[in-house]
């Protein structure tokens, strides 16, 4: 079971498989060094959508000459319908931004009929946060696509991060859905009614092996201590490897707080596509990128 | 200008001047010592309202029995109506609740006749959370009572935050209205569109001398390098004073997070009544009840 990035970085090393990214408009430094850590680590062979002759001035990642494919675009809507090809002819198996806006990515992916978003899927985020102090990875869903989830939304991120925990090596996931109090309220808060019906679908298996409870607070979700304080009982046991957020405020308020006041490390993807999408924000740095990339790759 | 709890603490005792807490079924010992601490340093008298026996029982507080008065009540809803009675007559200056559910204080609270929420008031929830490493207290609303503010309703947020961090000493405080997003989305998020006018009125001077802008989201609120690194400009310059959320998941994720996460300190009260209440919840310690008496005795 993989309970940090290091060790994320380290299995990734070990499989000895590289897995090809189409990265799209690369102009800017730190995405040039976070693929190019991703091609040293030995999990990841790059294609350069667009930008060529500025990734090929980068010295280091020329070390690389042998991992990486370079293609010619005029600009970033013509790169960003180029890459989404490779990744829909199986040229690459993930997609990542750079220096582009993220509707312009977009844009290409969600393309009715040259994008890979298949019919019916739901495209969603999910986030991996390494938060001092806390002993394994704490996975999220969604603090960057969906505004206010349905509840058919809900099970594909329950979905999505019980196929991704597993491919992390924890067996039987233990996911929360998160509410800011342990009692449905169909009147004030209808989607934890929802919760009840997600909680039944996955006793019947339908998100593979899995746990699902809730509602629940981020605490009662995240710590035994605390849900003994309380005094309630759950299947998670205060012990949840991902956590559900009931709409992209607090989904990107938890976001925006680990990183900001605990100093918590994040990868994040879209999934629903046909490969992950790496979609950095503005602000992410190297190492943030890098670690995308690997849980992109795995 | 007061940046930690400590110095609230200094700031009060230096004042010499102490409120009078009606205090509601301190059947439990953390209730009994934060009272019991706001005692020693000078700022509060009690009033015990039911469950006298098991108080006057607790060693310590006897020692300050000229600042203690007891009140009988037959249960916990006579508490209740008895200590709200207390504070619409002026006898007591601030209301705590002990030990019994809060749905029975409320209830208490915001009786039409006998109650303290005054016709017309919004009763909502404000925090002021000392987070380790972050320079000053960061205060918010809404973690605990309204779902999802109307526009008419984070006004009142907003004057109440704005007063708090005058009474504080922030003679003009910056106040951040949260969204994932800096742009304003009238389609997904119509709440975006009310901020403008809340940002209008603010510049008009209806909240008091502060300044409020957004919609941003956490990290552009309180980090002026998460500004800069996304090239944004604010009034509020990345140093917030308070944070304004847009509903009651994200306020209460936020809570949650950086007491769980981050080892946070907070207190918390109930403002548009006619004196702040404290109603802790039941994970919460002494001290932070300790915290929460404090702040609502400023």
């Amino acid at each position: 079971m993989i309970t940090n990035f290091n060790q994320l970085i380290e299995s990734l090393r070990l499989r000895g498989d590289r897995r090809t990214v189409a990265v799209v408009w690369a102009s800017d430094p730190t995405t040039q060094e976070a693929v190019g850590r991703a091609i040293s680590h030995g999990f990841a062979d790059a294609i350069f959508v667009g930008c060529c002759d500025e990734v090929k001035k980068n010295a280091e990642l020329m070390g690389h000459a042998a991992h990486i494919r370079f293609v010619e675009a005029a600009d970033c809507d013509e790169a960003a319908r180029e890459a989404v090809r490779l990744v829909r002819e199986g040229e690459a198996s993930v997609l990542m931004k750079g220096m582009l806006n993220t509707d312009n990515l977009l844009r290409a992916v969600l393309d009715k009929e040259t994008g890979i978003l298949p019919r019916g899927r739901v495209l969603t985020h999910i986030t991996a946060a390494e938060i001092p102090g806390h002993k394994k990875l704490l996975f999220f869903s969604d603090a960057a696509v969906i505004p206010y989830p349905t509840d058919a939304q809900r099970a594909e991120q329950i979905c999505y991060l019980s196929e991704q925990l597993r491919a992390m090596g924890v067996e039987c996931p233990k996911i929360a859905l998160i509410h800011c109090s342990e009692k449905v309220d169909e009147r004030h808060f209808p989607f934890t009614a929802g919760y009840r019906e997600l909680i039944a679908r996955a006793a019947k298996g339908d998100f593979g092996p899995c746990i699902v409870d809730g509602p629940m607070d981020l605490k009662t979700a995240c710590s035994a201590k605390a849900l003994a304080k309380k005094g309630l009982v759950s299947p998670l046991e205060g012990d949840s490897d991902a956590v559900v957020f009931p709409d992209i405020e607090a989904g990107n308020v938890f976001y925006k707080t680990v990183t900001l006041f605990c100093g918590a490390e994040t990868a994040g993807i879209l999934k629903g596509t046909m490969a992950p999408v790496v979609l950095p924000s503005r602000g992410d740095d190297v190492i943030s990128k890098f670690y995308s990339l690997a849980l992109a790759s795995l």
